[in-house]
């Protein structure tokens, strides 16, 4: 008999042999209709093989991501199958399934190609074939079987595969007519496979290597009901509607120039007033947390990185020294602050009774990424990070913890992102030698870590083996308001730095201790960050952060003037924003305004003029009211200093 | 006869053969007792060389910075005359006037050597010299009798000097017992040359070669009246009291690293408070007179600065291009911001209606100067401009600059630089082929300078021929608390970058024109900006930009606890200060705190703190009256924006 533990904890006996489908239908009939696969001891296996041993097992559904990621890679299989129907001799090239959904490289060969006019009737040759319900068959062979086998296929991609393979761990899986070089795991048939999009058809070379042929990539996503499909594909549309670099572009925030370099933002007036609005308010917030700003150069010397240990990770795949001509001199562009900061932090003596001391900077950094790997603001060559770092002692870190989470609830919180998660990275435990520390020290810190969550009340989710060697890790998850997931702030322990810049404070007793450092940026980078922004809100951003708060609509040419005073009068409050001269009527003007999203527009004609007043509408509410420009300048300012201290909105009436 | 033309544009006849001195005796016998040399048609001669030909002729005094240099140069050769009666058989190496006295290279040959101590003996041999009268003789003479000469006195450097002079363009000049090879010119001898102080013994490799000897040199300075030097000496005592390096250690307000890199400034926690308060002040000013502020990369391509012109000139003495991955591929560290600027007018059409536009930033830039240039903030690696560049229509160029010379003076006014001067670079009219740019343009621009200059009634000097090739300019010359005068603030117009990165505009009539563009800078850098402010105000900054505000003094330990609350407070108000903790009886606390010029001291004891009040006292004014700490508050930051606004100072009561 086999003892089986369930996830919940509970242990049930089955006949040698059982599978994980019998294991699923032991616990429900509906389990056993919706299980995929299921994990054994850790490794996602076949639904139907049979489980040889006592073990932890896991039947895994749609809902979990090896579920999906089954289903996916058995849907690549099932494109496979169709594109050997439809296009007999296409030749294979490899097809797993990725975040969302799963894509094949094939070779259609000399003269034939296909394209996105083409996919519908895959699709269609797809849906087919999975309602034959084929069972996905899993089979051990021989490396000479299998070369044997795609060299009658001609297949030069699969046997370019198997050469690098060792003959005893290799296995084919079958579904219908079609036969795949491949490790599995799969679903056990086709059937649950009831909607299919073709997304996409790209170029890939072979292996990634640009010596090689080119293949066509198609992407596709699949699922279990149609009614998944049809919102992931409404989801999908408004992610395009979202793209901040496609808004970016519209709400002229910030632009690439191929001269200035690629993964290097220009930030225009508009983005670069959305930046500092963003700067500001946490600058005033860490001000009064107590942080102290600092200001670093770009730039730092070769010996400042040997001290730090990045110098010998500085590879050929990064921005290169700077030399000077000086011999031998070197200085490389900063990829991170805390070198700096760490020699901030020797410029005196420091005691127990001054820590903690907490240095701020907006420090832009620079680091070498490949221009395929560039997108918009979430991957650039330059980034400015919201950095800060804590040089503490030891028994202080939860109380800094406690506080740098209060920093990313209110930046959170101002910024309406109700729905996030902490990730908590603790060491390896199996692993203690590989991170660098004291024993001691790391104990304290993690339960420091877990206590300070636990008291803010955070939704976490634990990870062991995740720290970095040189410390435990907070990281913030932040869903959108379309429900993507994307990682902000982080906070971070590190026992490394202070050890490599010999950091000292004299404790208490006269002995030379070293401080703990935290690491903390609770945007992560201004970039970064703008970027979600733009795509959570669609480009509305709250009143306080948009770009263009105001628009005076003279109602006729007569009162140009006035509209220009009462712009000059906001401006010089510190207001943005701007005045429709056109030879427009008023009623076009509004229109205007209101699809262009402007929050405030203050219509002036004979009255106001008259009698020094505006007339204010609401974006999205139309008209509330007439008062004197001093008293819409200072409700307005009211209103955005309650947002950006996360105060419930107030409105201008 | 001679017809010589004096300043004020007279004429006057002399003899042939009349020398400067009878030109000033002709003239008054003040003058003649006075005069150090003559200016003839623009060169400057000894004083009792005849003039030969009809000339424009100016009396040289002590007063004219030409006069000065001869009566320094003299000095050199008095100095070389005491040293060789002192030191019989120094070789000398070269001995010219500098901005403050000259200097003297010498080599007392193996075994002998001089320190400041021996300086006194030197000085008190000068004045007996210089008592004899003695006069300066010019006399020309061939190369080869310079050779003989020079050969007899076994002087090497001489020697040196001789093989690269020409025959026929060498003199002699003899004072006293001493003869130099020297191209002069000198004052008529020695009497007037009253007070003498050397200062300072260095080493100098001869020829400023390090492969060459090291001389010793020794710098002095000498004035025709006693009183003069002990005023001299006082103001360098003080200049060395206020030395930006000396202050801003003390005040902890940068600092330099060795292992960041010599010239790269770290920012202390003081000095980053007192920095952005200059940012935060000019960035406002800015965006109230039209100014956007825009963010853009440290680094810029190749492609960049190969359109900008300026990759043609980065040479072995620059920082070296930052290599990448990508063959081919080259940064480099951006030494000015404008070709960034240049991109982000670019990335949309502009129409005449739109200029100007006004791109500000704080841009940080890097230039390579060699380490022994390196000066405290005034001369550094990277530096942050306080930069903006215009782009307006040639009809717009008298405009912009009135309205950048209001913000410079609204700088200097806040700033307290009362004594300032404009200079006005223009072309060189008898070479204008140099210059970039229409002859239209440039005389319209040139007529604006002068008349926006004019019209806000700037005290200026105008120089032919100091104008840029790309365009005339402004520069602002503030003298400090102490006399001394520093370039700050440039206002620039550009007729080159426009055309190098072919920036347009579609005009009234539908042509595409060039925009002009002018760079400006009010502050030059912040770093060159709050070292002349450190020594200006010699550390006693203006309150709103006082890195310590206050200092909250508890009358005892039991009020520690209130002390901190009312700390806390002003903190969050984002007031800079400190608490002082320390068990010292109240008196003490006072004194120190007066001495560290805090400007407000808060005192809490009992009656404070049950009354939820402070007890103010100002720096070097005493008790200004108790009140509550948001009544404090207020006033402050009322006295602060009146001070940022330029405003009369009030003061808190």
């Amino acid at each position: 008999m086999l003892n089986i533990t369930l996830p919940d904890g509970s242990v049930r006996q089955f006949v040698d042999g059982a599978t994980g489908y019998d294991v699923a239908a032991g616990i429900s009939e509906g389990l056993a209709r919706n299980a995929l696969g299921v994990r054994v001891n850790g490794e996602v296996r076949d639904l139907h093989r049979p489980i040889d041993q006592d073990a932890q097992v896991a039947i895994l559904t749609w809902n979990d991501p090896e579920g999906k990621a089954s289903f996916w890679h058995s849907s690549a299989h099932l494109m496979a199958e169709a594109l050997e129907a439809l296009y007999p001799g296409v030749k294979l090239g490899i097809g797993p399934s990725i975040e969302n959904g799963f894509y094949y490289d094939i070779d259609l060969g000399e003269g034939r190609s296909i394209s996105t006019d083409d996919l519908p009737e895959v699709e269609k040759k797809m849906l087919e074939l999975a309602k034959k319900k084929s069972q996905f068959e899993r089979k051990e062979v021989s490396k000479a079987d299998a070369i044997a086998y795609f060299t009658e296929k001609q297949d030069p991609y699969k046997l370019d595969l198997l050469e690098r393979l060792e003959d005893g761990s290799i296995t084919f899986y079958t579904q219908g007519d079609f036969t795949d070089l491949c490790r599995g795991p799969h679903i056990p048939d086709t059937s649950p496979i009831k909607a299919v999009k073709l997304l996409n058809v790209a170029g890939a070379y072979w292996r990634g290597d640009e010596k090689n042929k080119q293949l066509t990539r198609i992407y596709g996503i699949t699922f279990p009901k149609a009614k998944e499909l049809t919102e992931y594909l409404e989801r999908l549309e408004e992610a395009k509607r979202r793209d901040h670099r496609k808004l970016g572009k519209e709400l002229e925030l910030f632009a690439f120039s191929e001269k200035v370099g690629a993964g290097l933002p220009l930030w225009l007036p508009k983005g670069t007033a959305l930046r500092e609005r963003l700067e500001q308010f946490l600058r005033r917030a860490q001000i009064k947390a107590g942080y102290q700003p600092v200001v670093t150069p770009h730039i730092g010397s070769k010996e400042l990185y040997v001290t730090s240990g990045h110098y010998e990770k500085y590879g050929a795949d990064s921005f290169q020294p700077i030399k000077t001509p000086n011999p031998g001199e070197e200085f490389f562009l900063k990829p991170m602050n805390c070198p700096h900061h760490c020699e901030i932090y020797k410029t005196k003596p420091r005691s127990y009774r001054d820590l903690p001391v907490r240095f701020a900077e907006f420090g832009t950094v620079y680091r070498y990424e490949q221009s395929g790997e560039l997108h918009g603001l979430t991957r650039v060559r330059g980034f400015t990070q919201d950095d800060a770092h804590i040089f503490c002692r030891p028994d202080q870190v939860k109380e800094e913890f406690l506080k740098v989470i209060d920093i990313v609830l209110y930046v959170l919180k101002a910024l309406d992102f109700p729905d996030f998660t902490a990730q908590i990275s603790l060491r390896d435990p199996e692993n203690k030698a590989k991170y660098i520390g004291s024993d001691e020290n790391w104990e304290k810190a993690e339960r420091a870590i877990i206590e300070a969550a636990a008291e803010k009340g955070l939704t976490t989710v634990t990870e062991l083996g995740e720290a970095a060697f040189y410390g435990p890790k907070l990281d913030f998850m932040v869903r959108d308001a379309i429900g993507r997931k994307w990682q902000l702030g982080t906070i971070q322990v590190d026992y490394n730095l202070p050890e490599r810049f010999e950091l000292e404070y004299v404790a208490s007793d006269n002995s030379r201790q070293r401080p703990v450092m935290l690491h903390r940026a609770p945007f992560g980078s201004l970039e970064r960050f703008v970027a979600v922004l733009i795509e959570h809100c669609g480009g509305n951003f709250p009143l306080w952060l948009s770009p263009e708060q105001f628009a005076v609509l003279p109602i006729s040419e007569k009162y140009q003037e006035y509209a220009q005073q009462v712009y000059d009068q906001l401006v010089q409050s510190e207001l943005r924003g701007t005045v429709d001269h056109r030879d427009e009527k008023i009623g076009r003007k509004i229109r205007d305004a209101e699809v262009s999203k402007v929050p405030y527009m203050l219509i002036v004609g004979e009255k106001e003029q008259a009698e020094g007043i505006v007339s204010v509408r609401r974006h999205g509410q139309g008209d509330v009211g007439a008062m004197p420009i001093a008293e819409f300048i200072s409700s307005f300012q009211q209103q955005v200093n309650d947002m950006m201290d996360g105060k419930p909105a107030t409105t201008i009436h």
